[in-house]
């Protein structure tokens, strides 16, 4: 099979990423992060979110963090809007484009946010119909793609159901989120091949968790799959809502290893991105959970050992 | 491609793993290490090794353990030689069978053991002529089969060479270990079938390092190769000599995971892994390095979060 030449990586970790750490970030953080992903080489950010900030207080001033970034040339700086009125805060702040989400698990939908999935894409029509009179483009998120906290096993076909639904609303991609992190090769593979019969390969993207360290071999097996986006959050930031202390979103330092290896172009320099990421770790006071951070920042002059040590 | 529809797991947690803890573990703790392992349904195990103690206090008592542990029926025991007087004490104290090393790189060798390739390999010849007149079976491991911490690059060519080697010398498996973590997938598959022009598939075995988070990728990719054996070391012990801090060899239960999610037979209990690999971090007082072992033994109820999450 033959791999991409070429992967977009969608820098989620100012966020997904920040909106999952504990504790309120300086405004001015949250800005240099953006400002050092995009100096890295990330040409896809998502700068956070248009939510209330009574459930996500991390995401406050978003519109600060947007005003006061340095914009580079060809990067879309993205942010989560959950309803037309967080999209027309979005549009007023500056976002290149907008993100929408939808579960495919409807306890998760009912538990999450409160209505059925269907409700939940009902709840877009306003938004879709804002976006496309002003040109912006939509991308959408499909969580539990792998998994569910609350249902356990999410079928493939009710996944390619949301994913066109989002598709069929007009999102130029949507992203396949295993929000739980339970997904292993064979099931990225089947779900890809499920949910390609409905949305076209080239409109999807894959968002992946660490939570049970599976993510890097599902990305490779969604490239074998013809997957040529994916999401990845610096430093791994983030974590995992349903397992404290694990691991959540796949560090962007871990990916970019393996597409560095493999020879997929991506154009994010690995020294930048682990300076953006030991940055936010030190702000947050947490330990990079980015393995490639940690090898390569603690490298020790290397010493004779023992037997096959 | 078709994946194997059962893996053999070599356990490398007892020698592979604590010889690279600081400190020692008290013979009773690693006795009960093993029948840990043996419980949770591994068919092989590597019990230590018969090295100087002075080089590696870690292994001193390496007799004790094996006449300590309760043997089960169908389980290898296998312990590292490096010469024949090690062979020799591994026979007298029942070890299953032996295992002996190579590196593939000269500047490994040279540094790790103070002799070149040839003479290594060399070095081996009266002790499998001990093992063929007793009828025992010898494992051989190459080391820096994905790189090497004073050379970088290895060469695939030269890799299938000294796992060759091996082989003829009547090796009936060769394990090809990423000793520093630096491979990643397409550079596995390509090694794999530069060997395999050598040996046959079905005397190869993996040995991941997980130091760049590239370990479940690669063994998803070596298993797209026809390979069935992997090494694994229970809760990630081990380490990694040249990056302080950093992972080490591959947790078993991360790959157990993967495998199960596959649908690819092991034997392998998760629930008892998880009790062995929980009881090992307490007795040395360090994190599980396993990634599923972090999210499930911390798991608490499900909480609603916000949109997204």
């Amino acid at each position: 099979m033959t791999l991409p030449a070429a992967v977009r990586l969608v820098e989620v970790g100012p966020r997904d990423g920040l909106q999952n750490e504990p504790g309120s970030i300086p405004l001015a953080e949250r800005i240099a992060l953006v400002d050092g992903l995009s100096a890295a080489g990330f040409r896809h950010i998502e700068v956070g979110s248009f939510v209330s900030a009574r459930w996500v207080p991390q995401m406050a001033g978003c519109a600060e963090v947007l005003s006061g970034i340095s914009r580079q040339p060809g990067v879309t700086y993205a942010v989560l809007t959950p309803n037309l009125r967080g999209f027309e805060a979005a549009v007023a702040a500056g976002a290149s484009e907008v993100a929408i989400f939808a579960a495919a698990s409807e306890a998760f939908s009912l538990r999450n946010i409160n209505c059925s999935i269907r409700a939940s894409l009902d709840r877009f029509e306003p938004l879709m119909l804002a976006a496309k009179g002003l040109g912006m483009r939509v991308r959408g998120y499909v969580s539990c793609a792998l998994g569910c906290p609350y249902e356990g096993n999410v079928s493939a076909s009710q996944v390619a159901s949301v994913a066109h639904a989002l598709y069929a609303m007009g999102c130029y991609e949507v992203s396949l989120g295993d929000t739980i992190g339970t997904g292993t090769p064979g099931a990225t593979r089947r779900l890809i091949g499920q949910v390609a019969k409905q949305v076209p390969r080239e409109h999807l993207a894959g968002h992946f968790h660490d939570t049970y360290g599976q993510a890097l071999a599902n990305i490779y097996a969604s490239l074998l799959e013809g997957l040529s986006v994916f999401d990845t959050s610096v430093a791994g930031l983030g974590g995992c809502p349903y397992a404290k202390g694990a691991s959540g979103n796949v560090a962007s330092e871990d990916v970019l290893y393996m597409l560095d290896g493999l020879g997929i172009a991506t154009g994010v320099d690995r020294q930048r991105l682990l300076q953006a990421g030991q940055r936010i770790c030190q702000v947050l006071g947490r330990a990079n959970a980015s393995r490639v951070a940690r090898a390569l920042q603690v490298l020790p002059a290397p010493q004779p050992t023992h037997p096959n040590g």
